[in-house]
């Protein structure tokens, strides 16, 4: 049985809608995780159903972070938060994974202060799917690394595609760079040095760089980028949905075709799609939007188990804590 | 009458449908310019009808700038271009505009070289519109700087201000700074930078830090950000309206609603909505997509035109020649 720690406090929904998706996962997928609520314990009973089944259990935060707090001074300032304290019960192993759609940068804080980094790793990154006309595309970084050097977009990369052979099972994951033309010496210092340790590294299934318009063709599994712009992009692709249905309503009848605009916005509403794991740091950490709604926090929790079950932490270690060579080669030791 | 260049041997569909282009607009709004078709004659009057009106002529260039060329060496190499021949004239002023679906980059470095930068103007930069719920926003730069300072990015701002003052008549265009967040030390160093001499200079209307999902809310009138961001935003933009459509004619009768698709695609295809102008060149130069129509080569008349009555590029040249608050003064006093 996975344990899993549940921010019951992190979201504009908290504490109701992530307790609802709880227990929509705990329904869904019985007797494979229990999961633990971590917050205000009164906010969080006068949530819960009198009947709850054993698998959810409650685990005392008397803490929130709230959005505006810087991070760093947050985490410092209130270790009694339900932020630090459901990492620290992952830190000590008494939970095998962490959820929060709370604030984005004290759980990045947190996770690298209470889970430490694998090593040879620099920096966490998050990592969202995007939906494609294919198979989605993980974008790594997705904005934890506003400023980021070369070595660490590679690190991204390696990250990256132990995530989508892991969870995708993809045999060999399409990394691509982010860039503005095909060829190698396009784009700015970091994507031309960043090319050149992508083209050099045997082990990456390196397709070269994808232009903004390849995204959604579904060019590569794996699309590597700075925080900044992977930022930008989520939060442009996740509007342009809702404007692009609204040209659309305009046109036809909304009655109708109800069903259609959806299935649309389920489609590119990245939320309902679960959360976006943070890469690197030594433990399974999920970052969930601070929209999300109950259904994304059971997906979030699905994505939680699969990176158990698929040994995603170990399998990245294994990436970096071995010269990597050896590691593929032990990896497909021990795969078959 | 204006004088238009026209380059015929530019863009993938070259020479018919620019030509297709120009014979529609001399159409649509007679005796208002003359359209010199720039390339080899021979191909030219191929597709040309027999019958050709009076505002139609031929400018021959024996030579055509290829795609994969390198910019810079291409026009030293190629004098005779379409290119080169119809900036020349533009430089000598022989005629008021040019207009291409050409190279880019080759563009870019003639226009730089055969009229010249406005004095205070470090880099030209590409302006391209995009659709949003309200008027479009323009964004500088799409991608003609890969590694812009902060100077030049408030050099964008303003030659972005002058240029939706000017064609869409806005009193006061809201400037924007692509960012990942509100607060002012938001992003990199560029972004911080930047933030601070947009924030001080006092003749912009700087409304802030815009974030991805602000864009298409149409947040402000001009959308400063350096080329790499603007050129993956815009290619991304492009698809993103066929992927959608996609998802929907999935779920939709497509036969029923054939013209809501059509209207999606118009809306977002920025192609259709005719050329980006190159900003801070002394002279109208009109970059159009490769994959122009003939009606977005008409619609690039229309704005080389539009440049042209509002006096777009002396307009540019006051705020840049004069100090900014003298050139404000001096403008208001014009325009009485």
């Amino acid at each position: 049985m996975q344990r899993i720690a549940l921010d019951a406090m992190g979201g504009d929904g908290a504490p109701r809608v992530i307790i609802e998706g709880a227990l929509s996962a705990v329904r869904e997928w019985p007797d494979r995780f229990v999961v633990s609520l971590v917050g205000i314990p009164d906010e969080i009973r006068e949530v819960l159903p009198r009947e709850v089944p054993d698998s959810i259990q409650i685990v005392p935060a008397a803490e929130v972070v709230e959005g505006h707090e810087s991070p760093v001074r947050a985490i410092r300032r209130k270790p009694d938060s339900s932020i630090v304290v459901g990492l620290g019960l992952l830190g000590a192993g008494e939970v095998d994974a962490f959820i929060s759609a709370g604030s984005t940068g004290a759980v990045m804080a947190a996770s690298r202060l209470l889970l430490g980094m694998l090593p040879g790793v620099e920096r966490p990154t998050i990592g969202t799917m995007f939906p494609t006309t294919g198979s989605p595309v993980l974008v790594v970084d997705s904005g934890a690394n506003i400023d980021a050097r070369p070595s660490q977009l590679l690190q991204f990369a390696r990250l990256g595609s132990v995530y989508m052979r892991d969870l995708l099972g993809l045999e060999s994951p399409r990394i691509g760079l982010l860039n503005v033309g095909e060829e190698s010496s396009k784009g700015g210092a970091l994507a031309v040095a960043t090319h050149k340790l992508l083209q050099d590294d045997e082990d990456l299934n390196f397709v070269g760089n994808i232009e903004g318009h390849e995204i959604v063709e579904g060019a590569c599994d794996v699309l590597v980028c700075d925080g900044f712009v992977g930022n930008v992009l989520l939060k442009f692709y996740e509007s342009v949905a809702g404007f692009i249905a609204g040209v659309l309503k305009a046109q036809l009848d909304p009655e109708v075709h109800g069903e259609g605009f959806k299935e649309v916005y389920r489609t590119i509403d990245y939320a309902e799609r679960g959360g976006a794991p943070l890469l690197g740091v030594n433990g399974v950490s999920i970052i969930c939007h601070g929209g999300s709604s109950a259904r994304a926090i059971k997906n979030a929790i699905r994505v939680a188990v699969a990176c158990l079950e698929s040994n995603m932490v170990e399998d990245m270690a294994s990436e970096f804590g071995l010269p990597t060579r050896r590691a593929r080669v032990w990896r497909r030791i021990r795969r078959r």
